[in-house]
């Protein structure tokens, strides 16, 4: 059996509650979800990182997250989704799955993307320099 | 002009820090970062949200975010990345985005993961049941 809680549940070694599955993707319920519904959705193949995702895969996997996300939305009564993956830092488990939460306007979920920061002047140009300088 | 700020950064009616741009795809700074060098990834037709991206545009958005991914990573140090889109809830501006932040250990950024909920005994089931009775 694989040492990854995530292979063992897509070879079907470790229950879960299936949402979708085909030949390359498989979605389950997150067992201990921000709010109930909470769906991971990830590659069958033990992949670490969005980074390490082969161009094949692409599709398949977002095509896959794009499903879940409208069937939370509708399938809950939900207005919208939230769709996230933690790379390296924050994944709780080094096999590449995309959360897929549904939101409903005021439930509370955290301003994880506040407070934001600001630039100084020049700054943002420096910075931009630095990440196209490491583009492939 | 348009009225979408995203449309107005894409035509180059307002000014951004481009990262990258292809035929179909554009990436900039965002303006307000959670920590510096936050791209925004976003197909260039005004798409509102990920159940409405066309299938063609998949693999072109995510490969995108894919390639800003690694180069946060690399380009500023980071050992990894948080890669998240709001759909309608949260979500500041309706032309599809993806955020994508990067990430250090220790870096502060809020566990919003977290309080999780449990389910009670058989309420899972029920719930996977909704989400996948709504599957197209």
């Amino acid at each position: 059996m694989s040492d990854c809680l995530f292979c063992q549940i897509v070879d079907g070694d470790v229950a879960s509650h299936r949402i979708l599955e085909t030949d390359t993707v498989v979605a389950f319920l997150d067992a201990r979800p921000v709010f109930k519904g909470h769906t991971l959705v990830l590659p069958r193949r033990h992949i670490a990182t969005l980074t390490d995702l082969p161009d094949e895969l692409l599709p398949e996997l977002f095509g896959a997250a794009r499903t879940v996300a409208g069937a939370v939305r509708d399938g809950l009564g939900a207005q919208g989704s939230f769709v996230a993956l933690n790379n390296v830092v924050s994944q709780s488990v080094p096999h590449l799955h995309v959360h897929v939460v549904p939101r409903t306007k005021g439930d509370g979920l955290r301003g994880f993307f506040w407070p934001r920061t600001r630039y100084a002047a020049g700054e943002a140009e420096s910075y931009a320099a630095k990440v196209r300088a490491a583009l492939p």
